[in-house]
């Protein structure tokens, strides 16, 4: 006879309030390292976050947790809908970290650690030979590592499932076949346009824009910071604490898109259901639905023809005179160039691409790490038509291998079509958004995507969630027409 | 036969780091909370805090600590010194903890967090008898926690141990009484001087004298961070990453004086020696000392004729024209008031004495929580000869009772005098500081301290510490001089 339901439900309730708070802490830590820390307190930070990380690890696949389980999947006509997907997905997290052994998880850590050194040492002497090694055990070890699941098609997917669960190197294949195919042309047709030389608003212009935005986003200090750090970023440490940063270089507007951009990630998290803080349903669902929340804020209001003239409206408040074509032509230009980060909305998704193909073939054993130079240097050439003048500024550009992050990069660019399945749907039932955007007014738009998107927390994965929203599949049609209305 | 002690030494070492690393993390999440946290973080970042704090007295108490320390115990002539002493110092500590049965630490907690809450109401409204029950409680509490532990003269000397490991009631009291009778006349004469009003400098012309002055002190970007709360405070969050606040109010040299108190705090910190580090014996090693630190800092470096010349350069560099007599003036005022944090370096120990009397009375049952409002007023004549308008400004004043904190007190005046005592000695061995103070040359004061003081870290208790720098026990005689040279 199972156990009784409730208080083995009790226990994991409590257990997963106790994971959210160490990796809340976590956040906090993270947080602080990147803006406030002095950088003399590196050292003890780190062995702060490993702590952390290793009793988390620990609390989360005790025994007793697999008890617990046990226990509930045998009482689940005992539980209503929201406490089944809490087991649900309580054991999906559970199993996934007890199948990967103790030792295989240090060594992937411990490499981690140690690429990301190599690869900066590399990347400053834009030597990629430097780096190999460290890549190859990386590789290497993502393969030991998807090892550990049973039911994958290939060990890519495996892989993928740590960032976007149920999502397959075949369907992302799909999708990024027809941006393969669709965007070169478009970025060629569109970067030939004469544009006008993109707007330099001085720093403190930025600054009184960047403000003024969030301001309008309902960003407040009772809720909210907004910090520098060199790399925008976006972190809850509490449901109601959000935290997001950007930077600031004279003459440039990177710092409005970026502050947009974290504002949708921290968005996300502050509109998921009450109900579902500190159980294991109370984050994003996925690394490409959240990429989507910051995506749609960047590339759908932010980039908005209307909303440009709120933000010109702010940079002449702060200073810098402009009108809303100038803005709207600079948040638009399409360049192909040599580094992701700084892309452009249209040629950005082309340097995903190429990412994807080269990490699912270096996982699928298809491509060597000696031949991923020339790999990349063809693939730049053949999606961007760009050539790549060294390693530094092509292969060894993104930390994401150093740190055996594969099955990352396909969230990047799927949060780009998803943001634009999204606000097509989020048209077709609120209406163009036109008129709301040209008065900075984005109240229907943040509780159109609560409502749709956020309360659902981790109850639906990516594909559930996208069709459950705008009834169709992942699909790069959206973003395509997105671009060609520019 | 004992287990080896190698195994066991090894396991304890590393669950000490372990449990230094939660510490750390807990005063970084204290430190945010009161600097940089949205207050809508509040209620997500007290439930972080509970749940370090419980983790942490779960690693700390587990059963497995006890056999290491058991292996430990039947081993001792294989360790080495420092090895002793860590394992008696996580031996004490793991002792204390075990000796509270857990209902009562979670009614103790409990307790203090709502004792703080309703005496923050009865402040507000003035009423002392709104916070009784809550304080009748606390103390209730307070002598069921002392009688958890055996071996004390008495349930206020077991209190005693949490804050100075080895103080007792009757020492302090003879210390105290010495007080209590000779600083009384000299506040009298002192306070009836004729001194030029006090020194008013704007907040801008304090703030670069407070970077000038910590510049001075060795405090560097790269290491420190100087932020602002409504009470000023220091932390570690790292050996190297001190972090010390101050606060500004129009024409006041409060926020100098609290940025080297708190840098006399920090300073204590990042010296002990390396070796102890994330061991039982890296902390400071007891309240009062830790005071004396801050209170050497303030009064015997800050407070310095010699000085008040280097005040007066930055104050005036920061805008506000100033000579050292004037700043010497002001920081050396005598004003017997009502409040203890706003009180000046003569009067501020006859705050503590009173509050001695009053909870060692309160712990021991010879005083009751509704004579204690009069006892306050009576006090305040007898020892400040100020007389008390309303409990709000007397008995209420200090949230430690409130919190369950008895025995803390004695600290801050014991601080006071151990920082004299230290200060002669200093000056004893190294010759008068007015040369290298004039100069604003700190130098050999923060060698010193390290070398006697700072880098034992907790291998000596409080009075141990005392004697084997000056080769006497507490004394109160060096505070006299120190205010009869004023």
């Amino acid at each position: 006879m199972p156990a009784p339901a409730t208080p083995a439900l009790d226990a994991l309730r409590a257990r997963l309030a106790e994971l959210t708070d160490l990796s809340l802490l976590g956040h906090l830590a993270a947080w602080d390292q990147r803006t406030m820390m002095p950088p003399a307190g590196s050292p003890d930070r780190g062995a702060q976050i490993a702590t952390l990380s290793r009793l988390h690890h620990e609390r989360a696949t005790g025994p007793e947790v697999g008890e617990w389980l046990d226990a509930l999947d045998g009482a689940s006509s005992e539980l209503d809908e929201l406490d089944r997907d809490l087991v649900r997905l309580a054991r999906r997290d559970y199993d996934r970290q007890k199948l990967v052994p103790g030792d295989l998880a240090a060594e992937l850590a411990q490499a981690a650690a140690t690429g990301q050194d190599i690869w900066e040492a590399a990347r400053a002497a834009g030597d990629f030979a430097q780096f190999a090694p460290a890549l190859e055990r990386n590789v290497e070890l993502a393969r030991a590592y998807a090892a550990c699941f049973d039911g994958y098609a290939g060990p890519y997917d495996a892989l993928l499932a740590d960032f976007d669960f149920g999502l397959t190197a075949e369907r992302i294949q799909e999708v990024f076949g027809a941006l393969g195919e669709s965007l070169p042309p478009l970025v060629a047709e569109l970067s030939a346009r004469s544009t006008p030389p993109p707007l330099e608003p001085p720093i403190a212009a930025q600054e009184a824009a960047v403000a003024a935005v969030l301001r309008r986003f309902g960003v407040t200090e009772e809720s909210w910071r907004l910090d520098l750090s060199s790399h925008p970023f976006s972190t809850n440490v509490g449901q109601r604490d959000s935290r997001i940063t950007t930077r600031y270089e004279d003459g440039q507007l990177e710092s409005l898109l970026a502050a947009m951009h974290e504002f949708g990630h921290a968005l996300y998290d502050r509109q998921i259901a009450p109900e579902l803080a500190r159980t294991s349903l109370g984050d994003g669902t996925s690394m490409s639905i959240h990429e989507s929340q910051s995506k749609l804020w960047e590339n759908h209001v932010g980039r908005h023809p209307a909303f440009a003239g709120v933000i010109a409206t702010e940079l002449t408040a702060g200073g810098f005179p402009v009108d809303a074509t100038g803005v709207f032509a600079t948040l638009t230009a399409v360049r192909p160039s040599l580094i992701r980060v700084s892309a452009d909305e249209t040629t950005y998704p082309l340097h995903i691409v190429l990412r994807f193909e080269l990490e699912r073939a270096l996982v699928e054993g298809t491509l060597s790490v000696a031949d991923l130079p020339a790999a990349w240097n063809d693939g730049m050439k053949r999606l961007l038509g760009v050539a790549v003048p060294s390693d530094a500024d092509g292969v060894l550009q993104d930390v994401h291998w150093a740190a055996g992050a594969f099955g990352y990069f396909p969230s990047y660019a799927l949060g780009c079509l998803i943001a634009a399945q999204l606000w097509e749907t989020l048209e077709s039932e609120l209406g163009p958004q036109a008129g709301p955007l040209a008065e900075g007014d984005v109240t229907a738009i943040a509780a159109w995507l609560g409502d749709k998107v956020h309360r659902h927390g981790r109850r639906l994965d990516t594909v559930p969630l996208v069709e459950s929203v705008t009834g169709r599949g992942l699909d790069a049609a959206p973003f395509l027409r997105h671009l060609g209305s520019r």
